[in-house]
């Protein structure tokens, strides 16, 4: 077992420049239970199969296979749960830490969220400027939850990278 | 992507003789949807990770992964939804056909079932004299659908090989 201990935060848009190009990254879900979420990965010509078991304060279990790229897509395609989870993720290295920035189109269009990946609960992290409001413990920012309830669909306000 | 395509049967308990020693299945559910069934299976010394969609006629699309069996152990331990299905499989070799029979145990006890996987969809099947009523077509007896519902707490009568 794998053991997922991350931090996540909402990005200031004004605030943001993407460093470089940034991956594609298509996903689906065949289960978007929070206690045992099962997600299909396509990116950069590459697929897995990952498992994630339920939050324990900010770590969670995670299981990870690589899948032939043809699986996931009939996967993708005939599958897993609408909508898909369709986005771009931006790598930028910081103060040793590595940030995943992901600008998700469709029906998550106007959600930007940042991740930073720690080795233990506790590490210190020093938060980049375009960083906005931690939404660690929130489920709803759960790339799973953005499948039953996508970013589109929530009400005006909710969240303070969503477009006027 | 697999196509499993099978017909399932009741089996006559009085009729049947285990053939030999059967092989113990542990196995649990990520996600019991049949739309997208999520299997992780112990059997043998070995584990699976194993995905099913939606059943068309009498087949199914099928996706199987070999995981380590510490995986396997750690997800059924701690993932998987209640109960697990544990049951002993025997192997039989009939007519060039090989019929899987499954003795349920613990909360499907009593439950006694055989498969026979087919080439297509309209091969001829010879049936066995301990073959009783043919359940392909009723989800209730799919194993994923024993999670939800088990065996045991079915209504008294709801099935041939029930106990007495």
């Amino acid at each position: 077992m794998g053991l997922e201990i991350e931090r996540k935060f909402l990005v200031k848009r004004a605030a943001w420049r993407p460093p470089a190009a940034g991956s594609r990254y298509r996903q689906g879900y065949l289960s978007t239970d929070p206690a045992r979420s099962v997600r299909v990965r396509l990116a950069g010509g590459q697929a897995w199969l990952t498992i994630k078991g339920a939050t324990v304060g900010i770590a969670r279990a995670e299981y990870e296979y690589p899948i032939p790229v043809t699986d996931a897509h009939e996967m993708l395609d005939r599958l897993c749960r609408r909508p898909l989870i369709d986005k771009t993720r931006y790598r930028v290295e910081l103060a040793g830490l590595v940030w995943e920035v992901d600008e998700f189109h469709g029906d998550n269009a106007g959600l930007l969220m940042a991740e930073v990946e720690l080795a233990d609960a506790h590490q210190h992290v020093e938060l980049p400027d375009w960083v906005g409001e931690e939404v660690t413990a929130d489920p709803r920012y759960y790339n799973a939850s953005l499948v039953d309830s996508p970013f589109r669909e929530w009400p005006a306000g909710a969240a303070e990278s969503k477009p006027a």
